[in-house]
C-alpha cells in the first residue's frame, strides 16, 4: 500500500507533467518531446535541489516518475479535448504538487544538516524550478518571473515553517503548516488576483 | 596509438562541435561564442550525465575535447563555403557520434551499478542533451523535441541493449548491437522521413 | 572587519545582481522574478563551477549573497531613474566583479588539485556563466556570445596566470596579475570597441 505522502507525490508529479505536456502540445512538439518536457517539469526542481545538495536525484532511484509521466502523456493524447473542462481540477492538483514538493525539499535539506534559510530556498527550487525548465524548453520567458504568486507561495510556506521551527513545534506539525500555507497562498493569490509589483523598466 | 573507440569518440565530438558552430554562425555569433556553443554541444550531454552520476565530467580529465572543438572551429572558418557540400558526410559523422555517445553513457552508468532503465536514460542524455544546450543558447526551441527521430534513436538502441542484457549476451556484443541500432534507426528515420506523431494542441 | 577580497566580492556580487535586475525590469518581471534573475546572475557562474568541481556552492554557506541581491533590488526600486547616470560606475563595478570572480574560480580549482587548463575554464565560467543564465531567463541570445570581449577577458587573464605560474611566480602575485589583466582587457575592449570576428553564416 502506498502511503498518503506517496499518493500526494504521485498526484503532484502527474499534475506537473500534465502542465509540461500541455504547453509542449501548444508548440506542436512530438510525443517524445512532450514526454521529455513533461518529465523535466515534474522532476527538474528536485533534480537541481539534489545536485546542489550532492545526493542522487530521487527519480534515479524509482521508475515511478517515468511511469507517471507516461500516464500523463497518454491522458493528454486520449482526452485532449476534455482537458479544458478539467482546468480547475488541474489547478488544485498543481497546487497540491507545489505544496508537497516544497515540504519534501525543505525536509530533505534540513535532514542533511543545512540551515533553515538554505532549506527554504531548496523547498522553493523543488516546487518551482521544474516550471522554469519547461518554459526555457518551449522558448518562453519563465511564467513564474512575471505572473501570479507561484514560487513566492513556496517562500511564504518556508517562512511559516521557520516560525514553527523557532517556536520549537514538532517537525511533522511544522511540515503540515508549511504545506497548507503554500497551498492556501497559491489558491488565494489566484482567486483574488494578488500579484507582486512589476519592476519598472528604464 | 589511439584505440578504435577513441577515434570514433573524436569523430563524434568533431561532428557535434561542427553542428553547434554552424548553427552559431547562422546567428552571427563571434568566434568565441561559436567555440563555446560547439564545445557545449559536444560535451554538454556527457556533463549532465556525469553530474547526475556524481563523477568528474570526462572533458575535465583530458584536453582532447577542447582541442577537437578548436579544430572544428578552424575548419568552419576556413572551409565555410564547402561545408554545404559535406552535408551528408556530417550527417554520417553526427550519427556515429550519437551512437557512440549513447553506448558510452549506457556503459558508464551500468559500470557504476545503476539499473538498466537509468542507464538507458543516461545513454540518451549523453547523445542528445548537448543539442538541447545548443538550441537554448541560440534561442530556438530544441530541435529534438519537434523534428525527426533523434533522441528516440538512443532510446531504441538502449532497448536493444536491454534485450541483449536479458538474454545474457556478452557486454561487448550488447554494446555493438546497441550502437548499430542507434546508427541504423537514425539513418532510416531520416532516409524515410519517419517521424513521431505531433501532439495536438488545444 | 571584512577583508579587502570580501569587499571586492560584495561589490562584484552587487554589480552582477544589478545587471540581472535591470534586464529583468526591461522585460517587466515582477519583484520576485527580478530578484531571482539578479541572484542567479550573481551566483550562477560560481554554482556551475562548484557543481563541476563537486563542492558545495559558495552561496549555500553564507547568506551574504542573498542579502546583497536584496540590497541591489531595493536600489533599483528606489533609484531606477538615476541608474542611467551611473552607467559608467556600474561598468567599473561589473569589471571588478568579472576580474575577482575569475581569480576566485581559478584559485579554487587549483587548490582542489585540478590542472591549470581546467582552472582557466573554471575561472571563465565563474565570471561569465551567470550572464548566460540571465540571458536565457529573459529569453535573449546570451550577450557574451555575440558582443564585446567579456568571457574572453577571463581567458586572457587566465593565460596571464598561466605565464606567471610557468615562471614560478608567487601565487598571490599571479592572482593579482590575472585579476588586473581581466580588468584592463575588459576596459580597453569596451573603450576601443575591440571585438572578436563574427563567424560568417551560410
Amino acid at each position: 500500500m502506498p502511503s498518503f505522502v506517496q499518493v500526494l507525490d504521485f498526484i503532484g508529479t502527474f499534475a506537473f507533467a500534465i502542465s509540461g505536456i500541455r504547453l509542449a502540445s501548444a508548440k506542436r512538439f512530438d510525443w517524445f518531446g512532450a514526454y521529455v518536457v513533461g518529465f523535466v517539469t515534474a522532476i527538474g526542481g528536485g533534480t537541481i535541489r539534489d545536485l546542489l545538495l550532492d545526493v542522487t536525484p530521487g527519480w534515479m532511484t524509482d521508475p515511478i516518475y517515468l511511469i507517471c509521466t507516461g500516464m500523463a502523456l497518454l491522458w493528454v493524447i486520449l482526452f485532449s479535448k476534455s482537458l479544458i473542462h478539467l482546468h480547475n481540477t488541474f489547478f488544485i492538483f498543481d497546487s497540491i504538487g507545489l505544496a508537497l514538493f516544497t515540504v519534501v525539499g525543505l525536509g530533505k535539506s534540513l535532514s542533511l544538516g543545512y540551515p533553515i534559510w538554505v532549506a527554504i530556498i531548496m523547498g522553493s527550487i523543488t516546487g518551482a524550478a521544474g516550471g522554469v525548465f519547461r518554459d526555457v524548453f518551449i522558448n518562453e520567458i519563465p511564467l513564474i518571473f512575471r505572473k501570479e504568486i507561484y514560487a513566492m507561495a513556496c517562500v511564504v510556506g518556508g517562512a511559516a515553517y521557520w516560525i514553527c521551527y523557532a517556536l520549537h513545534a514538532e517537525p511533522y506539525l511544522a511540515q503540515i503548516i508549511c504545506g497548507v500555507t503554500v497551498f492556501v497562498t497559491r489558491i488565494l493569490a489566484v482567486k483574488y488576483k494578488i500579484c507582486l509589483p512589476i519592476l519598472k523598466g528604464e
